[in-house]
This record gives structure tokens, C-alpha cells and sequence, in this order.
């Protein structure tokens, strides 16, 4: 909980730099938003039960349809655009993975109502930010485009069908099978070359030359150059990379899509991906452009910890210790004095003695030890103890706060 | 979610200046959890349904059992005491309530390991804090103790199923119909008169009086008067009241019962809940006294609304227009120059003339407008516009951090 408050703490920061304003949904909704998000098929793999009342719901797989069916529902009037983070657990009936369980957190934003390059730009900048604001060293950005992606099966006369096949495979870069089954449907040696050698490369002037007889690629490409021109110049970001086999799972997302890998994960290694999409009107509501990205929380934590990331420690500041039972009371008074202070207490709850009390303390890695014992007492005074060099000092109860406070 | 955030990061010192840690637990548990610890009734009036590999799950309708879960599988050789604290959403299918939604969110912790008066009288204590720290005046809290309540139940000679009939009574304090109920069954009108006086009376001496017979009680009471002083006198709270006739909702509290209530809250004024049980050995743990309670986050954040508490408001620091689509990138470099200073900086995204960009501005309370306008940008300016006043100033970029820090 220390370093996920930690992480939460830190991203709420980033996200409100950047303006975005934050919201939270329910945790469980009608399961018609999720398959009409993403077909039928999620049901396989999502936590869906009908309540008492007969409603078929659904524990929330992903925080994307929530929010922007609370959009459809209750902002539509707001002024645009609206820029809105959250954190929330989501579920998945799938296999466990590392740092992926079937209840998991994630922290994420929309923005609605803007699509301007100055708009995608920051929202990127605003992820790769939040992951290098966390403290991670080693991520890498990549950036895709799904209107290219469409526009190229469109070209190869891909069935819709044949489309969803070859979809995972681009997924994972398996060049190797992509090409064995676009041959296998009969499409032309050349038009498959082509096609891979777009997938693979990550020079934009050899990608606009492959693709210079198409006016709308071309188009779209320049929006891009665009955004990636904002990013180096005026967001100094410029260690990402063109990534046209960036496909996402989704259906729903067009144009801009990209993703952040953490390398040192291995296998597992995305903790974020996003991009543009088209949803509100899915849900009944006026078209408006809608773009936004989700981080895993836990692949977060995990991928800080391989890089050795150092956590604010857990610690009690002060234990205190009541010699006899008489003590209690005036023991209770002092910890209360420093609690008003802000400083995190401890007191011994059990009765117990002096040493087993400087034991628990000790597992509890208190900085100090305050001793009430009779004859200090009765000179209004305390005994506090360092934890780190076992040095004593006798502290009269009125300084003990400014005593405390100066030998930090 | 300000108030929220408000509330939670305010409750979160208090926690831990009282040594408490936090934890967190699974949105779901297996329902027998919960029908273990609170009687098969409980199933009507929760969520609960089977997942794809057949068990019987349960969206949590209260903490304290999967706290308990936890401790008792996985925490039970931690030293002892163990404070634990805890922020998260339960779910219950009743008839939604003012400030009490079928999904709601409660803060609360548990001591386990410690039941000293001490220990008590700290958890009652942090319980009046929590809620005094967040800015609420107007509270009430009111301590009973179930020990004393079933002994009396023992003494009318009242069967567990009448019990059951009367607890309901007691909790609302319909003392006319706790007097014809217990008549209709033939206890004695002396009886009946000494039980529900000592149901109405907080004044502790009467109270011995009335239970002078009977040594489990009495001990029960030394015990709670030895909380009481220190409460008084250590911890310095002196508005709180006994109530006898708090009996709780569930079976498995014992001993001490507190509850505390915003008064301006009307008929539904419980804000917080607690006191000591026994549960760890019913899910199959080595016995060890705990306690707890939990506090309801919504009806706090409108008890707080009904005293006209300030919250803090939610606002943009800064607001930056660029004047041309030229400006752009200029723009965005001086945000970013802000946004590391850690301030709430907007750029408008939509590419608008500048008073419809002020307009929207206005709408997110955006305390400055900065203005990056061609002529100012060619001697490296900027006109920089206090949203209060209407007051503007061309500012030179390299001194706009310092300028807007010291014009705060």
C-alpha cells in the first residue's frame, strides 16, 4: 500500500500539471456497455452475474466505456475539452500473469473533445511523463497509426475475417507467419513485402515513400509528423519510435494509437497503451473526438522494483513506552502531543516490559523510543531513545517536541 | 472526487499518527465469508454470484471480514498488536439511503492482538478524531457495551429468538414498544422497568446501582470506567455519552460497542460504527482479541456539506492561449516549464480566438491567463492576465516562474 499510494500520489500530481480533472465510476455496470464496446466475445473473458433485480451486469474489465458512458450520460454540456483521469480496480477472468491478476488497478485518462495535434501530443507527452515522474528510467515509447493499418488492408482486399486473423500476429511481430498467411490467401509476393517492410520500419520518409500514392495515408501521416514534431521540440521528448504494427486489441480505436513498454518486464513488458477512438456515439451520444490511455498499476510497481527503485520506507516515527501501568495515562498525553504535531505514534498496548516493548518497536522500525518511567516522571521528564545508535537522553516533557523535532 | 480525495488524504495522517498501517483487500471474497460471520440472512442484501469456475463469490458488503480473512491466512505470526487501516468500497443491495448508495465507500481499521483499556480507549479516540480532524463540529459519540446487554437478556430469561425480536427495538430506541413486547410474554413489569431504565440512563453510578447483583457485569463496567477516565483525562474527550441500548447489527460484536452520529445528518445520522468481536477463530484462526470500526464516507462528506464546511476548490492555475497556430509550440514549452514547477497548467487545444478561449478559462477557474501572442514572442514575452481583476502584464518568459509565484 506505501508504494502504490506512493505511485497514486505521484501520477495525481502529473496529471493535474496538465489540467486533467479526476473522476471515478462504479465498479460494476450493464455488461451491454462492454459487449457493445467489444463484442460478445469479452463475455468469455470478463465477471458478468444478473442481480437481484434481473440486470445482467458486469465487474468493469477496462475504465474507457465507464467514463465515457458517464460523458453520454451526464457531461455532454460541459465546455470541451474535458480532460479527466481516475484510478479504479478492474476485472478479468483470464489466466493471472505477472503483475496482471484478475482484480488489478489501473490509472488512466480521456480526453473529449479535441483532436488537434497540440491535443494527442500532450496526451502523449502526459503518459511517457507520468511513467518517468514515478521514478522509471527505462521505457520505451512507440506510436502507431490505425487508419494506416486500415487503409493497407484495404489495399491487400483483406476480408474483415481474414483481418482479425492476421490482427495478433502483427500484434506480436511474427513476420514470419504474417507472411506465410497472406501467401497462403493468395495475395501478391510484392503487396506482402511491402506490407511487412511498413510493419517493420521506423523511418517516416521510407514509410511516406512506400506509401506516396495514397492521399489519405498520406494525409494522416502528416498529422502525425505533426504530433511528433510537438513532442522533440516543444515537449523535448524525442526517444520514441514509429511503430505501424501497433494494432491494440480493440475495435474501437482509430488513428493515433501507442504504447509504452518497461524493457526490464521481459515477456510482459507494456504498462501503457491508448490512443483515439470512436465510442460516444455507440453509447447514443453526439460524436466528439475521444482519446485516452490506461497504465497498469501493478506492472508499474513491478517494473520500479527491477530497476531498484528506492520506496519511501514504512516506519513508526515514535514508539512510547510506559514503564508500569501508573504510567499509562501521562504516556497517552505525550503520544496525543505529538500526534497533533503530525508525527506517526506508537504506544506500548499491551503492558508489557520495557525490553519486549523495545523489541516490537524495533520490528516496527520506530526512529525513537520514549521510556516513561516513575523517577523521570516525577521530574517531568521522559527517556528517549535513538533506534539507530542506542544513545539515551533524559528530555523534559514540555521540550520534547522541539527535542524530537531538531534531532531528526 | 476532491472532497473525497480531500477527506481520505486528511483521515490518512490521522491513521497514521496513531501508528496505524494500511491494507487492502479483494473487491470480491466467497460468500461463505460473509454467511459465516453474519448468518445466511445476509445473502438477500448482498451481491453475490458464481464465476466461471463455480464458486459462490460475494462483492464485499463490509471490511472487516476480509481484514480478518487476511490476518488469519496470511498475517496471524506479525507482531502483535497489528493496526491496520483501510479505505475501500462495499456493496449491498438494499434500498439506496441519503448518503448510503447501493455502492459506498467506507474508511475503517482494526486493532487485533490487544484488547488493555488502553487500546480501546486509543481506537475510540482515533474513531472522535478521524471525524474531528476531517472539520466536522458537530458530532456525537455514544459507547455501550454488549456484554452488559446480554447478561440483562440472561437475567429477563429471554430465548435467542426473542432476543432477536427485541434487538431491533433497542437499536431504535422504541422504548413503548420494548415495554409491550416484553409484557406480551410474561416478564415481570418490575423486570421490564429496571431494563429498559438502565437502556435510557447514561449516568454510570446509576447504572452500578441497578446491576449491583451481578459480578460479570460489574467487572464489564470497572473495565469500561477505566476507558472512560482515560478517554477524559488522557485523551482529553468529554462529550461522549453511554448508551446501553447500542446493540449493533451484528452477532458477532462483544464488550465494547461505540457508535458515533452527525446530528445534522436528521434520521439517518450514523457516520461511524465499531467495538470489539470475535471472528478470527471462526475462520479458523488462534483466537486473539480484535476491534474496529468503520466510518461512512458519503454521509461524512455530507454532514460535512450540511455545517457549510469549506472544501478545498477545485481550480487551474494557469491557462495559456496561443494568439496563432505559430505559437503552439512556444506555448507549450513555457507550460511544460510550468507544469515542472508542479503548477495546474491548461493550453488551449481547439486552436480558438483568444476570448473564446478566456471563456473557457473562466469555466475552470483559472486563477492566470498567459498570453502568447507574435509581438509579444518577438522580445521573448508573454502578457500574462489575473482572472480576478482583469489586470494584465507583458512578462519577460524567462522570469514568468518567479513572476507568477510572488503574484500568487
Amino acid at each position: 500500500m506505501e508504494k502504490r499510494r506512493y505511485i497514486e500520489g505521484n501520477m495525481i500530481s502529473t496529471f493535474k500539471t496538465f489540467g486533467y480533472e479526476e473522476i471515478q465510476t462504479p465498479t460494476f455496470e450493464i455488461l451491454e456497455l462492454f459487449t457493445e464496446k467489444s463484442g460478445n466475445a469479452i463475455i468469455d473473458e470478463i465477471y458478468t452475474f444478473t442481480d437481484k433485480g434481473g440486470r445482467q451486469l458486469a465487474l468493469r474489465p477496462e475504465l474507457t466505456a465507464p467514463v465515457i458512458r458517464f460523458y453520454t450520460d451526464k457531461l455532454q454540456m460541459e465546455p470541451k475539452p474535458l480532460k479527466l483521469f481516475y484510478f479504479g480496480n478492474c476485472f478479468r477472468y483470464d489466466r493471472p500473469q505477472k503483475g496482471r491478476y484478475r482484480e488489478f488497478r489501473q490509472a488512466g485518462c480521456e480526453i473529449i473533445g479535441a483532436d488537434t495535434p497540440e491535443a494527442y501530443a500532450e496526451l502523449v507527452a502526459m503518459a511517457y511523463s507520468l511513467l518517468k515522474n514515478v521514478g522509471l528510467n527505462n521505457i520505451q515509447l512507440n506510436i502507431g497509426n490505425l487508419t494506416v493499418i486500415n487503409t493497407l488492408f484495404k489495399q491487400l482486399d483483406l476480408s474483415k475475417d481474414k483481418q482479425k486473423q492476421v490482427l495478433p500476429l502483427i500484434d506480436k511481430s511474427q513476420f514470419d507467419e504474417i507472411y506465410s498467411f497472406l501467401q497462403e490467401i493468395s495475395i501478391p509476393n510484392e503487396n506482402i513485402k511491402t506490407f511487412i517492410d511498413l510493419l517493420q520500419s521506423s523511418d517516416m520518409n521510407k514509410i511516406k515513400e512506400l506509401l506516396k500514392d495514397n492521399s489519405t495515408v498520406i494525409n494522416e501521416l502528416s498529422y502525425m509528423e505533426t504530433i511528433f514534431d510537438l513532442l522533440d521540440t516543444a515537449f523535448q521528448i524525442n526517444d520514441f519510435q514509429i511503430k505501424l504494427s501497433i494494432v491494440r486489441g480493440l475495435d474501437y480505436y482509430k488513428g493515433l494509437v501507442f504504447e509504452i513498454d518497461a524493457p526490464t518486464l521481459g515477456a510482459e513488458k507494456q504498462i501503457c497503451g491508448g490512443g483515439s477512438y470512436e465510442l460516444v456515439s455507440v453509447f447514443g451520444g453526439k460524436e466528439t473526438p475521444t482519446a485516452g490511455f490506461a497504465i497498469g498499476f501493478d506492472r508499474t510497481i513491478l517494473a520500479l522494483e527491477l530497476e531498484n527503485f528506492t520506496f519511501p520506507s514504512i516506519k513508526t516515527e515514535i514508539h512510547i513506552i510506559p514503564v508500569t501501568k501508573d504510567m499509562i495515562s501521562n504516556s497517552i498525553e505525550i503520544a496525543q502531543k505529538l500526534r497533533n504535531e503530525g508525527m506517526q505514534t506508537n504506544i506500548d498496548l499491551l503492558q508489557r516490559g520495557v525490553s519486549k516493548s523495545l523489541k516490537y518497536a524495533n520490528t516496527k522500525h520506530a526512529e525513537k523510543v520514549i521510556i516513561v518511567g516513575p523517577k523521570e516522571l516525577e521530574n517531568e521528564s521522559v527517556t528517549v531513545r535513538d533506534m539507530k545508535d542506542g544513545n539515551q537522553a533524559v528530555v523534559k516533557i514540555k521540550d520534547i517536541i522541539s527535542t524530537l523535532k531538531t534531532n531528526k
